[in-house]
């Protein structure tokens, strides 16, 4: 008896219904890329464990998928080494390859591989998918497709205008209402100068973060209960209260922030974000948001983060600007900035406020049904004809029961099945069904074409 | 210093130059599959090693790449058997999954996990990589895409019929001529009965194969020094010879393998495929060609081979017939049929005839050079309007020479240049560039939109 085949904890099948609104995703995604002028790159899914150790944190290191050597690889290790038993380390003599983590890495490693035939400022996107470790759970995968669109070699502020426009775009053109939120490391090093506590600012946020729901009162308690010093919390007063639209927000901050050099330019280098943004038409309003510390110790200018209005979600979008991209591949000086989609977020949102367009996935339109082999070679040629009308088109393979091939179609959601029976047959005729209205007409292959092409 | 980054021996990355080429080989083989009604699943690209250890023989259990286990999996094992340093023992203690060999056994392993779910005949396709640890050398890697589509659940022979004049519109709509070459497992089950040389199938059509280059007798000889009996080598003789049209071919087999019932069901089979073709349009000469052998412990049917007839290069597309797909699952008598198209080879054929249309990839169509922050500000609007208009655009984002941006833009083949200076601005226009021609001229957006557009 054959085992009952399963697939690895946290990955997944897609169905030919899954596959169609993910493609619809990626899609739309992948045209707005090309709109702004970003060019595909494919990286291999295993990397030297070189290339990927070290790069994430501890944390990450451990999450990496490994992949064993092959050939011999226990003849090199002496008995001690076999009998400590240390993971770590064997795992290193096992094995020298993983699987991408993100695509983040392999790209700076293809950077600083390419670097000779690439014409910087280069724009580049990559949809592929990602492997994790993690502990599988709701929402969370151990294989996941990231989409990244990443401009390195210019540090022209225009880049980060031109990425919002185009997350502004991607949401606009997939129906979803978002905020995007807009912060930038160096105001945040410049808060944490002007406060004097430069380890804090983690704390200082997720404190500034809950005035909503917990009131000024108890936002200054728990800074105080985190050892940030009263001095501290009264200059971070204005700060806490940040509120009314992005102009007032940058001139309270400019004078906050006026005798740090850091948190200035932070101040400026937003300012010119949100006015090179003021000049076009977008579909989302933008929010500078001090709690935004995405990627604290990998951003080094803005951080953007996009949240949809209209389903609880953690952020559907995110990226920013981080120098020295390929600075651990010897490569010093790249500045780079990018933004990143969250494929599985963004379909669970679009399933949630149903907002697949009608007829995504671009499946079978006209069905021939099948009911003898005189009746299918009558079949055929209309068939191809269809077909040379670019039109997705099936014949049933098998004589099985009208009611069967029907049941065939209603599955497939096809809209069309055209009927050719004895009677058919016998008149040079076809019978049309529209499977939507129910409605049946005798049809020539002219009016047949016309018919499904509306 | 950090290490010169390198990528796993056998894989590759792909540039966008080399992705628009590949794009357009994927986009043309799954819109025809889309247009036979064929739909898109994807399976995850680590399975269990349960799942893919047995199913390529002795040979392909080694070249899977094996995934170590995460935590601890030394502590389960003992002092004999760590030190025993038994590869094949101890890998299945450290790995439990693996990467995807081929599509095949994924798509059965499907099939079974989701049978209550699908709608047969299932109709599917799916591109995806596959990885096998195969000593790499020209042409062969160890991460490669596949682009499978199969039908499983459906006997009828309109199966085998339609795959053909899939492939043959493939291949039209790529501008290759191929000769597809059909076989049947079923005739060569007949002429090994009839010979009473069953095992010898494969060295049969070994030395039929050479007929052209070595002639008759030499055949003859290498039969006979192959151990076959000369009353064998008589038999064979109609069939070494077989030539002419497909008809007389087919005539020829139903006379010699008139005694073999499995021959003769295998002469109808191909007799009613060649029969269906022939009902319908193709570009590409089909050929019964005996020497097709592909797959003969795997195929129960027909057997298809594609090959080009401009380029020296080994088959760009195969598949046919295998009976009995999901048994080793635990599912009997499903049949399924499917093609298989070389994404690598069909790389190579379009490069050497240099066979690729103008404009793949849809790449950049207008860039706005940067001549500074003011003209930047009045190129925007116009920007955003090309956008809007479906024109895929760049705004350069520094203020660099003019020189280095048009160099920009001639390297990733933009063909318009629109540029806006200070005279420009002043006049309260734009200057297009076409840098194919070199022309320029002072265009209103209006038409600059017409100009771009055609």
């Amino acid at each position: 008896m054959a085992n009952k085949p399963s697939i690895p904890k946290g990955t997944r099948d897609f169905s030919p219904a899954e596959m169609s609104k993910r493609n619809y995703i990626f899609d739309t995604i992948k045209d707005v890329f090309r709109l702004f002028g970003f060019e595909q790159i494919e990286t291999p899914a295993m990397e030297m464990l070189s290339t990927l150790m070290g790069k994430y944190g501890d944390e990450g290191d451990k999450l990496l998928f490994k992949i064993q050597n092959s050939g011999d690889y226990f003849s090199a290790l002496t008995d001690d080494e076999l009998l400590s038993r240390d993971c770590v380390h064997l795992a290193s003599k096992f094995c020298e390859k993983g699987l991408r983590y993100d695509l983040t890495v392999p790209f700076a490693r293809y950077v600083v591989m390419h670097r000779g035939e690439i014409a910087f400022p280069f724009k580049r996107y990559q949809i592929q998918p990602v492997w994790r470790a993690d502990r599988p759970q709701k929402g969370r995968y151990r294989e996941f497709y990231q989409c990244d669109a990443d401009i390195v070699g210019s540090e022209s502020l225009l880049n980060e205008v031109e990425l919002i426009m185009m997350i502004d775009e991607v949401f606009r053109r997939l129906g979803i209402r978002v905020a995007i939120k807009v912060n930038n490391r160096k105001i945040l090093a410049g808060i944490a100068e002007i406060i004097g506590e430069s380890d804090r600012i983690i704390d200082i946020t997720v404190a500034i973060d809950k005035l909503d729901k917990i009131g000024l009162d108890n936002v200054n308690k728990e800074l105080s209960d985190k050892g940030i010093s009263d001095d501290a919390i009264a200059r971070l007063q204005p700060i806490i209260m940040l509120q009314g639209s992005n102009d007032m927000k940058l001139q309270t901050l400019k004078s906050v922030l006026a005798s740090s050099e850091t948190g200035i330019r932070g101040v400026e280098e937003c300012e010119a974000v949100i006015s090179g943004l003021s000049a076009v038409t977008l579909s989302s309003q933008i929010d500078i948001d001090l709690t935004l510390a995405r990627g604290l110790n990998y951003y080094t200018g803005m951080i953007v983060e996009v949240k949809a209005l209209d389903v609880e979600i953690g952020s559907i979008s995110g990226g920013g600007r981080y120098d020295n991209l390929t600075g651990v591949f010897g490569l010093k000086g790249v500045s780079g900035v990018g933004v990143s989609f969250g494929a599985d977020r963004i379909y669970d949102v679009l399933n949630q406020l149903d907002l697949y367009p009608a007829g995504t996935g671009g499946g079978t339109r006209v069905l021939f049904a099948n009911l003898g082999s005189d009746e299918v070679a009558s079949i055929m040629p209309a068939a191809a004809r269809l077909r040379a009308a670019g039109i997705n088109t099936e014949v049933y393979p098998d004589t099985s029961k009208l009611k069967k091939q029907m049941g065939y179609a209603d599955t497939k959601h096809i809209p069309f099945v055209v009927i050719v029976g004895s009677d058919e047959l016998a008149a040079g005729t076809m019978t049309l069904k529209d499977m939507v209205t129910g409605e049946q007409c005798p049809v020539t292959i002219d009016r047949l074409l016309d018919a499904v092409t509306k």
